[in-house]
């Protein structure tokens, strides 16, 4: 448990000579979901936080949505031949009376996690149905002074990043630019999951009022994640894909690309970004 | 078909004021991976080589290894209701003989694959077997000032890299740097099935004296797939995770991370690695 960084010996060749000398490695495990015990899903993931990913991945899956919902999650013996807890199983159950996906249709396999929606076994399973529509809240107005200092917050709490070079991070902020969560993983995927499964262990479902923060690229995955979640902004560092900003545009969800510095592209739902020019127009 | 980019609006917003216009992304679209008739596996991938990517995702389950393996691999109608036909679904059918993996078997579950190895049912199916042991093959040795100079020339043929931002992109070489092949996707894993594909198809699978390399990070998902096509060195542009350093390993593979300018990191199998200071030091 809490393998977040691993030594692995390595040979550093540079311009002025070789050395060989230990490295810092962020740790990648296969975790198990079981869901009421039976197996749902594998994904690769840096080890801590195990049991929110669980929970965000069943989020994402439009199984969770509250607090409540949720009875228990264990770490489970058993994955090894000889019986013993590896920490890379989880059993999650679910509480008397939500309904539990049927995971032996094959039209509906619940068996993804490391992309979010991979491992449908049909294309009709790709898209999951929010109960958290994003309409009707108090509407959310970012300034753009606001979003762009966003980014180097992130990079802030990114600690195990800099040690290794190998974690994504996604961060919840409040659209007051109040830092939530950060959560690193070595998928970008678990890192979203882990935000919003801490999120749901807490009650604070819908995450209404926040804006996601992620440190690569924008896909299609990401985007729904966010949508499930009730999350009305999703923001990243680098570019999004064609199905991810059709998808918040069909959400109504404000998608933003490409924040860095003083500079963003918005992509949709930009009714909920104040722009500078407008500021500055007066 | 051949939709690796798309075109959507834009709100550009700048320091020096704000527009909106067109702007250039990469395509993402689901892809589902039919074997025999039977749903597979789901990924969302760059529209494109999408035959080749279905053989090499069936290269990296451990089904095919052999282009007299492969009997066909069509585009399917109807994926949408009106039955017409989304270049978005591809049947796979084996040869007669070769074995169809029981995906209807709980422990191993085959409906993966923006992960490589996410979606299997049980942590006991995450290790795949190749068939193309990297001990036996003539040796390859590889200069140093040689592998230097190969993530210029994946950058140099990343064509849609540079006018979207979103694409990841896998290149095979061989020992003495020429390049074999080079494919791009909004998915790392898809790029590196998608030259996997076209080497099976082509029958040139193991791929014995090349080097793969990779636009971003190393993961175990990675490190896996050219262990199952028998390339015997990865090299990746940014850090490799704990457990793609352990397979490498134990597959007697090199893995070489944080290949930038002159300097790299070696992680496992340096025999294969001549070193700038041995021919420095005569």
């Amino acid at each position: 448990m809490g393998r977040v960084t691993e030594r692995r010996r390595v040979l550093r060749i540079r311009a002025t000579g070789t050395t060989s000398r230990a490295d810092t490695l962020v740790a990648e495990e296969p975790l198990e979901i079981r869901l009421n015990g039976k197996p749902l899903a594998i994904t690769m993931r840096t080890p801590g936080d195990d049991f929110a990913l669980a929970a965000g991945f069943l989020v994402s899956e439009g199984v969770l949505g509250a607090a409540d919902e949720l009875s228990s999650i264990v770490y489970c013996a058993g994955a090894t031949a000889d019986g013993s807890n590896t920490y890379n199983v989880v059993d999650v159950k679910l509480a008397p009376g939500v309904p539990v996906p049927d995971i032996t249709l094959e039209r509906n396999v619940y068996t993804t996690s490391s992309c979010g929606l991979c491992g449908k076994a049909s294309l009709d399973a790709v898209r999951t149905q929010t109960r958290f529509p994003l309409t009707g809240h108090p509407p959310v107005r970012l300034d753009t002074d606001l979003l762009a200092q966003l980014p180097d917050r992130l990079r802030e709490h990114q600690r195990v990043f800099e040690r290794t070079g190998g974690l994504h991070a996604a961060a919840l902020f409040t659209d007051r630019g109040e830092l939530l969560d950060v959560r690193e993983d070595v998928g970008r995927h678990n890192a979203v999951d882990k935000v919003i499964g801490r999120a749901l262990r807490e009650d604070r479902l819908p995450l209404s009022g926040t804006v996601l923060m992620v440190s690569g690229r924008a896909s299609f995955e990401l985007a729904q994640k966010a949508v499930m979640a009730g999350i009305p902004v999703l923001a990243a560092v680098s570019a999004p894909s064609s199905l991810a900003v059709d998808l918040a545009a069909e959400s109504g969800m404000t998608l933003i690309g490409f924040l860095r510095g003083t500079s963003m592209n918005v992509y949709a739902g930009d009714h909920r970004v104040a722009p500078r020019r407008a500021a500055a127009g007066v």
